[in-house]
C-alpha cells in the first residue's frame, strides 16, 4: 500500500469524512506546496443527529514528526471544517483528517439551554459528572488534563452551589483552555492519508528576468559590416543591473551550438545570411548538442564563472530544456531512432501542414523510449552538475506528458531542488496535467487576460481551484508575445501588467526590453518586430535610463515590495473586493502574525486601472475582515509606490490616472 | 485488489485519461444507474502535439459481455470525450476508456492538407501504403477488414491515378466504415476500471402515492362517539382507485402496534384520549415492535391480501422502516442496550434541548451494534418474506451513516430487487452521503424550490451534479410538509407542482389529500390542520369528486404522459430553455431513437406558468439540437393536457393563464 492510497470501496467510518483538500485527482499525484506557504487544508465532516463533531488535522512533516491542528467549522449547513498550516519543512507530508464525537460540547450545549430553562438540572449535573471522571480517567490523558477534569466533576456535585454556577465551573478559561487542548473524544474516525509535497521557497516564489547572453555585449562593426556575439563574459557585465532591479532568477534561452541547415533568418525569414545567429531553438550543430555550449558565447569554464557571478548576486541560472534538433544535431547521426523517419527513409521535420519547419528535427519519443528518456536524463544532470536547478521547459506539450513525469521524478529523487517550468501555452486539461506530472511551475494564460472581469476569474482559478498542482510563473513578456495591450498601451499598459504580475502571484518574469516599454510588434503578429530570436539585439541601457523611456526604477519598486511584504509571496490567499467601475480591479492579501516570517500579520491592498487609456474614478468596497480588520472601523493605507498614506475606511473614493499612476498598491496600516 | 480500484500514485498512462464519469468520489462507491436509463459516459482524453487521437468506453455488464462504445470529441479545447449507453442489464457494470493515437485520421488530415496544395503527395501516397498494409496485417483485425485495408493500400500505388483521386479511395464509406469498427489504434493507453450498478427500474422509476389505512375506511359512530379504525381489508377498496390515478408504488406510514405511553393527541397534544390512534411512528406496544401489525389493521394474512391486491393492480407496497420506539416497545424491556441509559438510570426520549418528545426513544447505534444492526437486518427480512420490495426510511440522518451501508449492502447481496428511500431532509452533506451509502432514492428540497431561478437551478443540480449517487424523488406534499406556495396557491399551485415533479423527475410521489387540494395547515406551520398523523382522517372521495374539487383527472393524466412518453422516465435529459418572463420555465427531455423502447426518438417540452396567481405571458427561446431537432425549422407541437396542436419554431409566443391550464407539456411532433 502506497502512503497516498485511497480506500477504493472503503465503507463509511462511524463518522463520515469526505472531500479532503489540498488533494489532486483523489490522492493519485500528491498536493503540492512550497516552504513559506500556508496551505489551507480542509475536509467535509459531519454525522448524525444532532450532537457536537470535532475534527482535525494529523499532519506528518517528512522528519517524521506529528503536528495535530483543530480544525474550525465552516459557513452554518456547509459541513465543511478548515485551518490553515504555515509549511516550514521540504519533502513530503503526510496527512489525515479525524473527526471524533466532541462530548464536552454536546453536554455543554444541552446543560445550558436546559439550565436556563430550570430542566433536568440534576440530570445534567450527573451526565457532567460522568463525562469529565471518565474522561480523566483516560490513558493517554495528561495529568495536568486529568486534574482539572476532576475538579469539575468535583464542583458539578457541590449540591450547595445552584446548577447555573456549577455550570459555570466547566467554563472557566482553564477548563476550556484542557479541553481544547485534549478534547474529549469518542466515536474517533480517520480519514485515509494523503501526500503532500513541499518544494523549495524558489519553486513557488521567484521574480525572473529573462536574456539573451548573445545579445549583452554584441557589437556591430560598420566598416566591416560584422557581427561580434556577446557571451558569458560580457552578459556577466549586465547582472548586477538585473540584482539591482529585484530579480533573483535569470532565465536564458538554449545556450547550445545551432544549426546551419535552413537557419532561419531576421523575422523568421528563410534564408539565412552568414552574420544571422539563428535561432537558439534549433539546437545542435557540428559543434554539438544539447550538452554543449555555443563557441561564441564561450567556454564551460566561462559559463561557470557567469553562474558564481550570478549566485554572487543572488540570482539564480535557469537554462532552457528544448527537446528538438537542427538537422545538424550529432544524434541524427549517432541516433537516427530519436526522430521520426518517413515513408521515404527521410527524417521528418516539424510541421502544422502545409506549413514547414525544416529547421527543425521533433524527437519521438516512442521509437526508442529508453535510449531517449535517458538521454534526456543525461542532458538535465550535466547540466545540474554546472550547477544549474532551474529548467525552463520548452513547449513540454509536444512531448508525452508520461515521459515528463518520468523525468521529473527521478531527476527530484536524486536533487529535490530542482525546478521545472513548464512553456506551456496550449488547452487547459494538458496545462494541469503537466502541473501534476511534476512541473514545479507554469507558465499560464495570464499574457491574454487584461479586463478586470478576466483577471479576476482567472486568478481566482489560479489560487484556488488549480492551486494544488498547477503553480502560476505570471510573464508580462517573452520573445514569443507581445499582446497588443502591450503593443498599444505604452508605459502604462507596462506598469499596469508589471504591478498585477508581481502582487498577484509570488512567481512572475519579464523577458528583456518591457522596461524600456519595447513595443512595436512585427505586423500582424503578436510578437517582437525584429525578434532577438532571429538576431543579436544588444541594448544601450544606460541611454534609455537618461531617456526617461525606462521604467526599470517602477520594477526595481515593484520587487521591493514583494521583497518586504510577506503576504505578497503567497499564491492562495488573494481576495477580490468590489468597486463600481468595470475597469478598476480591487484585490488584496493578507497573512496571520502566526504565519507570517516577520510575526507581524502583513496585509497588501492593490487597486488597479486596467484601463492603460483612461482616468478612471470609482468607489473600492473592502472585505475588512479579507485585511485582518475589524468591521467599521477607519486605518491607515500608505501608497507604496508613491508613499503617500490615506485614512481608509470600508468605503473608498479612488481616482486612477493612467498616464500617472495606474496603481495602488497600498500596506494596510494602524486602525485609527 | 478490488475491481473498482484507483491507480494511487499511479503515473499517467503514453496517452492522458483523466476525470472519468459517472464516478464517486474517485471511485469509492460505485456509481448508480437503473435499468432503462441511459446513462453519459465521459473522460477528458488528450496527448502531447497534433495528431489525432480516438477514444473509447469498454463496457462489461454483469453477466460479463463487453461492448465497446466509441466517444465523441465534446466542445473545441475541452479534451472531453462522451458518449451515452443504454443500460439494459441489473447488476455490476465495470468501464473503463481506451485511448488511442487515431493513425488513420493523422495520416488522413496531413494527406488532406497537403494534398489539397501540392506537397508531399508521393510520400503521403507511401505513408498510406504503409500505414494500410501495417494495419491490415494486425492479428486481432477480422479478415473482411483486413481485404478493405488492402484494397486501398493497392489504391494508393496506382500511378495512374491522381493523388487526389487516390485519396479518395481511402475515403469511401465502405473504408470509412471498416475504420469506425476497427480503427487503426496506436499508443493504447487503458484507464483503471470503474464500476456503475445498476437497479431495477423502480429504483429510478415511479408515481408514489402515500396514505393511511387506518384512514381508508375508518367510520366514527356519532352516537358513541367511537371510532372503528380503517384497516387492510376497507383500504384495499382504495386501491383501484390508486390505480386508476396511475401510481405504481403505494407507500404506508408504520403498520406496527402504536405506543400507549405519552401518546400524542390531535395536531401533536401531549394528552391524548382514549379515540385517539396515536402516531404511527410511535412504534411498539404490548402487541409487539417492529415486526408485528397494528391489530386494528388486521393480521399477518390481511396484509399479504392486501399487498397481492395492490401487485394484481400494478402497484408494489413500500413500508416504513422508522427506528425509533415507543416507551411500550418490548425492546425497551429486552434490549435496554438499544437505547440512551441517562445518568439517573432512566432511558433517554427524543429531545432537542430544551423541547423533549417523551413519546418516542431513539436507537442507540453505538452501545451494542452488533445487536441493533442485526435486529433490524432480521425486521427488514421478516417483512421482505411478505413480498415487500420496498422501504421508506424514516430520518436516514439521524442514525449512523455507516450503519445504513452496511444494512443496505447485506440486504441488497441477498435480495438485489429492494429499494431504499431516504427521508432525510438536511444538510446537503448527509443528504448526498446517504446516496453514496446506498439509499437508491431520496426526498430532496423540491418542495422548497418555487420559483423559476429555484427550480431551474436545483433540478440541474439532481439531474446532473449529483445524479451518478442521489435519486431525487420529488414529492408535491407528505404529511409533514404543506408549503405555503401550496397552503394559499390553490388548485393551480396544485397542478403547477404535480406537473413539475411528474414530468422533471423520473420518480414523483404525493401524499393523499393532494388531489383534493387539501390545503389548510395549522396555523403558523408547514403542516396540514388536524394532521392524519394523530388523527384518523376518512375522505369521501366520490363526493369530492362530484363537488368537482378533485384534480384526480389532471393526475391521472399526468401519469398517463409519463407512462406513454420515454423520454419523461429519464433523469439525466432535462435540458432548460430560456423564456423573457422570470415566472415562466421551460425545459424538454429528449431521448434517442436508439435508446427508447418504443424504437422512436422521443421529446416532451414543459413550459410552466410557476405563479399560481397570475396570467403570465412570454416568448419561449428553444434550442432546438436538445429537442432532436435541426435549427431553424417549424415543427408541430401537441399539447398533451389539451389535446391542442400548434406550429412552434425556435422562438415562441405563449400566454399561461393559472387559473386555467397553467403548464403546456408539449409532444414535440413532425417538422413542417
Amino acid at each position: 500500500m502506497t502512503a497516498n492510497s485511497q480506500p477504493q470501496g472503503q465503507p463509511f467510518g462511524r463518522l463520515p469524512i469526505l472531500n479532503l483538500s489540498p488533494v489532486v485527482e483523489a490522492g493519485r499525484w500528491p498536493a503540492k506546496a512550497y516552504v513559506g506557504e500556508v496551505v489551507p487544508f480542509q475536509a467535509t465532516v459531519f454525522r448524525e443527529g444532532h450532537d457536537a463533531l470535532g475534527a482535525e488535522l494529523l499532519l506528518t512533516s517528512p522528519s517524521g514528526v506529528q503536528t495535530i491542528h483543530r480544525l474550525k467549522a465552516g459557513a452554518p449547513g456547509s459541513d465543511q471544517w478548515g485551518t490553515s498550516v504555515l509549511i516550514k519543512e521540504q519533502g513530503r507530508f503526510l496527512f489525515q483528517i479525524r473527526a471524533f464525537a466532541d462530548e464536552f460540547e454536546t453536554w455543554h450545549h444541552n446543560s445550558t439551554v436546559k439550565i436556563a430553562v430550570g430542566v433536568d438540572e440534576d440530570l445534567m449535573m450527573l451526565e457532567g459528572i460522568n463525562l469529565f471522571t471518565k474522561a480523566a480517567a483516560e490513558e493517554t490523558r495528561s495529568k495536568a488534563n486529568s486534574k482539572v477534569l476532576l475538579a469539575v466533576a468535583k464542583g458539578l456535585a457541590d449540591s450547595k452551589l445552584s446548577p447555573k454556577a456549577r455550570l459555570a465551573l466547566a467554563e472557566t478559561a482553564e477548563v476550556i483552555d484542557a479541553i481544547e487542548a485534549e478534547p474529549i473524544r469518542n466515536l474517533i474516525t480517520l480519514s485515509e492519508t494523503m501526500q503532500l509535497i513541499s518544494e523549495r521557497e524558489r519553486s513557488g516564489v521567484g521574480a525572473w528576468y529573462e536574456f539573451f547572453p548573445r545579445s549583452e555585449g554584441a557589437v556591430f562593426d560598420q566598416s566591416s559590416k560584422t557581427w561580434t556575439s556577446g557571451n558569458f563574459k560580457t552578459a556577466a557585465l549586465r547582472l548586477p543591473a538585473v540584482a539591482e532591479m529585484g530579480f533573483n532568477v535569470l532565465y536564458m534561452p538554449p545556450i547550445h551550438p545551432i544549426g546551419v541547415a535552413f537557419r532561419k533568418g531576421p523575422n523568421n525569414t528563410l534564408n539565412a545570411g552568414p552574420q544571422d545567429p539563428g535561432s537558439p531553438w534549433a539546437i545542435g550543430s557540428a559543434a554539438g548538442g544539447h550538452d554543449k555550449i555555443h563557441p561564441d558565447l564561450g567556454t564551460e569554464s566561462d559559463f561557470k564563472a557567469f553562474i558564481r557571478a550570478a549566485n554572487d548576486l543572488g540570482i539564480e541560472i535557469a537554462l532552457d530544456l528544448a527537446l528538438q534538433a537542427s538537422p545538424d544535431h550529432p544524434w541524427v547521426k549517432t541516433n537516427p531512432e530519436w526522430f521520426t523517419t518517413r515513408a521515404d527513409g527521410t527524417i521528418a521535420y516539424a510541421e502544422n501542414p502545409p506549413k514547414k519547419y525544416q529547421d527543425i528535427y521533433p524527437v519521438n519519443f516512442d521509437n526508442d523510449p529508453e535510449g531517449i528518456y535517458n538521454e534526456v536524463l543525461r542532458i538535465v544532470r550535466h547540466w545540474i552538475s554546472f550547477g544549474v536547478k532551474i529548467f525552463r521547459v520548452d513547449n513540454p506539450h509536444t512531448k508525452p506528458v508520461a515521459f515528463w513525469e518520468w523525468l521529473i521524478a527521478k531527476i527530484n529523487h536524486e536533487s529535490p531542488d530542482v525546478v521545472f517550468l513548464a512553456e506551456a501555452f496550449t488547452r487547459p486539461a494538458m496545462m494541469h496535467a503537466l502541473g501534476k506530472a511534476g512541473f514545479q511551475q507554469s507558465y499560464t494564460y495570464f499574457t491574454w487576460r487584461n479586463t478586470k472581469w478576466e483577471l479576476e476569474s482567472y486568478l481566482k482559478e489560479l489560487a484556488h481551484e488549480s492551486a494544488a498542482f498547477f503553480r502560476p510563473n505570471l510573464w508580462v513578456t517573452t520573445p514569443d508575445i507581445l499582446t497588443e495591450y502591450l503593443q498599444f498601451g505604452g508605459p502604462a499598459a507596462h506598469k499596469i501588467r508589471a504591478a498585477i504580475a508581481a502582487t498577484a502571484s509570488p512567481s512572475w518574469g519579464m523577458y528583456a526590453g518591457y522596461e524600456l516599454c519595447e513595443s512595436v510588434a512585427r505586423p500582424g503578429a503578436e510578437e517582437h518586430i525584429d525578434s532577438e530570436k532571429y538576431e543579436y539585439r544588444p541594448r544601450d541601457w544606460a541611454a534609455a535610463e537618461k531617456s526617461g523611456r525606462s521604467i526599470a526604477k517602477y520594477i526595481t519598486k515593484l520587487n521591493q515590495i514583494r521583497a518586504a511584504h510577506p503576504a505578497l509571496r503567497q499564491l492562495r490567499n488573494i481576495e477580490f473586493h468590489h468597486t463600481d467601475d468595470s475597469a478598476i480591479l480591487a484585490y488584496s492579501k493578507f497573512i496571520e502574525a502566526k504565519h507570517s516570517p516577520t510575526g507581524k500579520a502583513d496585509a497588501i491592498l492593490v487597486v488597479v486601472n486596467v484601463d492603460p487609456h483612461a482616468v478612471r474614478e470609482t468607489s473600492v468596497h473592502l472585505d475588512l475582515a479579507k485585511l485582518g480588520l475589524p468591521y467599521d472601523v477607519n486605518f491607515e493605507v500608505t501608497d507604496l509606490v508613491t508613499n503617500q498614506t490615506y485614512i481608509w475606511s470600508a468605503s473608498n473614493f479612488v481616482k486612477l490616472d493612467a498616464f500617472a499612476e495606474p496603481v495602488h498598491i497600498f500596506s494596510i496600516g494602524q486602525v485609527v
